[in-house]
């Protein structure tokens, strides 16, 4: 994503500290800000995700047909174990016990994982390329309604190598390799993408809330948006959304 | 084994940059430095080996039936990947492709991984406690027939926290809760021992080596001294070695 954007010419934003890496994550940020919830919540349920995103990359870096795939993806791993650590960390600066912020979304992560773990080595990779671009899109933009200075702590953390390229040059070079594998893995990206937007729905703070309510309305475009950059991943890939 | 040692009051040796984590390290120095291969082959080995306890690790975040092992698991976990990146960084240092130099050990540690997978949650813990326990000691023993400064720089990579503490009170918990488990877990690791230190004896430079030449005649004595610690890790579990 940070690629096509950069690709496009399209100058990045100024403020260094939350310049987020998808522009996609700057216009988003300002339709979810009054949907995030309270920090405990957010930090559980990203501190879960985290490690979930890094389980995945694990399976990834089990099944890498190759010593160069595995040891590309082990840094994007630690990465992703990096921000989970971080999280971690915030919470214990803020008095929140870890354990019991993530604890009431292990059920729901865990489900979601189990439904988008993938079958065979292509499967998880596009499990990992698209699944952890979105969550981590949506995740940096929501964190915008977080009190200041954590929600530029917290957009920072996220803010890391989770790999794109290596995943992107492996599927590409697989998927060139085999049209039929190209079918196959579109299916999959769509089936994706329903489980992963359940996730990103379930972290809003809009029980209660009605249509008309200041931040209600503004889930569609928010969600279009991050859709339309996930159609910008699967595009990368030349996979038809 | 840290920890069993300073329990018993033993004091550790002086000299800072190099003072293992284990004294078991110390003594099978002695005994391994006229083995040790030449680096490329060295840092190999241990770079890819270090991806496959990073694996094992992960296959336990995955299988952690609670949040609170999960996030101390991943702690482990990221250090495990550190001392891997730290091996890559050293190899691109010295001008070693890391891929290259990986790849000749890949089959060999990929089917020693096979082997000693386990097959559910505490097997797995087993499998993580054992094997790291022992190849950390073995590597870190080894090391120091690498050429000074190196040596030095590796014995630090390689002294990480490997989630000993956690892994151990999860065992005890599990072990304590099922002596029918007890029986398994034993018989468990009494397979991955012999599996573990076929891998170790093949990071020897003993091609060609005939009994009576320095160093050769020393491998059995260093191997006693790190069975000797693998029985003390076993005993900490309560079982059997």
């Amino acid at each position: 994503m940070l690629r096509l954007f950069r690709r496009g010419g399209r100058p990045r934003a100024a403020s260094p500290a939350i310049t987020p890496r998808s522009e996609a994550v700057a216009s988003v940020r300002v339709d979810l800000v009054q949907l995030t919830p309270a920090p405990d919540a957010f930090l559980g349920q990203a501190g879960y995700l985290t490690l979930v995103l890094f389980e995945n990359l694990g399976r990834a870096v089990q099944a890498a047909p190759t010593t160069a795939a595995k040891t590309a993806l082990s840094r994007a791993t630690a990465q992703v174990l990096e921000a989970h650590e971080g999280l971690v960390t915030e919470m214990l600066g803020l008095g929140i016990d870890p354990v019991a912020a993530m604890d009431p979304f292990r059920a729901g992560l865990d489900e979601f994982q189990r439904r988008t773990r993938g079958a065979d080595w292509p499967e998880i990779l596009v499990t990992c390329y698209l699944t952890t671009g979105f969550l981590a899109d949506f995740f940096t933009a929501l964190a915008g309604g977080l009190p200041q200075g954590l929600a530029d702590r917290i957009a920072l953390l996220l803010d890391v190598d989770r790999g794109e390229e290596v995943l992107e040059n492996e599927l590409r070079a697989l998927i060139e390799a085999s049209p039929r594998l190209a079918s196959r893995l579109a299916l999959w990206g769509r089936r994706l993408i329903g489980d992963t937007m359940l996730v990103a729905r379930s972290a809003l703070a809009i029980e209660g809330r009605v249509a008309g309510e200041p931040g209600i309305d503004r889930i569609e475009p928010a969600f279009n948006e991050l859709i339309g950059a996930h159609t910008r991943r699967m595009d990368a890939l030349g996979l038809t959304a």
